[in-house]
């Protein structure tokens, strides 16, 4: 396996990839927003719960805090452009759902709306709110998660590789590559079934 | 753009990808360990921070609380039966380094060690622990990272495309595929140089 012997010390920098760059969706009042996250994850698996960290001069940040509420919809490689457009943007300047022809349907679970142009809408309901610097914290429970029919496979089960998924690493966007395995490959015993297959290869 | 118009409303689980799937070292007296967390993120830029959330019953849990720093390294798809194993077996069962052959250094910046075989590793100071369920998140500053100059540019910057890094999506480990844009790409002007280029272009 590959060593890395020379490396350079440098400074702590918000360096992790990748990382989804996903489209938070959020409204208050008369307010409604779609903005760019990329730092974002999972923080427990049950109850199951994320976070987003925002800048509280963002505009949506008093939207997420007043209505408590916001949704995470997975961005899709067909949607780089916009990803890459409500990260740079603001919703005080501009109608970002009228410039890219987004569109929204009513969450099921929370206050907010979720993307009809992503796959997969990740429904959250802010638990607590972490000041730590350029950005806040917002822990949320995942209430609930819509799932679109087109990225399940024929037993109901969902297939998230049909969905084309966005990465984000260092400043570049890129598609998902290979899949090289499946958790707990690597510890797996080869069943009766694949040894009498292999026995049958003449 | 594509409308997901039959969506499935479903009970809330951790589902957000693509996520990295790192591999954490850490040390406290005479215990040392490697183990996987995807469930891992940028929470700050400035000052640069990140999480790592642990299950209380792993091995490592321990060792974190007591020496409060851990080294996050990036995983490259070379690594991805490593790091497949170190999150299905534990460190009170089996020796993950020498199974594998990995290798460490003595950390610059905390009292941890960095795997030679990751050309990043993310030197990391905790700052607070909050339980959440499952899992506790380990909230800590970046104190400083570790850049192995095969990945470098010839000018000094980081090319992180060069390190082939692990993606983890829903239970599925991938490389990552096609570069689609630089962030900002979407606001980006024209410039001169460009212009005169395609003037030029006969």
């Amino acid at each position: 396996m590959k060593n890395y012997e020379k490396k350079q010390n440098w400074k702590g920098s918000a360096l992790l990839a990748p990382v989804p760059p996903t489209l938070i969706t959020c409204q208050h009042e008369e307010k409604k927003n779609i903005f760019t996250v990329a730092w974002t994850g999972i923080v427990c698996t049950r109850p199951a719960m994320t976070y987003i960290s925002v800048r509280p001069e963002r505009y949506s940040y008093d939207i997420i805090k007043n209505s408590e509420s916001f949704v995470i919809n997975l961005a899709t490689t067909e949607l780089v452009r916009a990803v890459d457009f409500c990260g740079v943007r603001s919703g005080k300047d501009v109608d970002k759902f009228e410039k890219f022809g987004l569109t929204t349907s009513p969450a099921k679970s929370v206050d907010a709306q979720t993307l009809d142009q992503s796959p997969i809408n990740i429904e959250c309901k802010v638990t607590q709110i972490i000041p730590l610097g350029t950005h806040d914290m917002f822990i949320a429970q995942i209430v609930s998660v819509d799932v679109a029919e087109e990225i399940l496979d024929k037993n109901g089960r969902l297939a998230l590789e049909k969905a084309n998924l966005l990465a984000y690493s260092h400043g570049q966007y890129f598609s998902i590559g290979k899949q090289l395995g499946s958790f707990g490959f690597s510890v797996k015993k080869k069943t009766k079934k694949n040894n009498n297959k292999k026995r049958n290869r003449k």
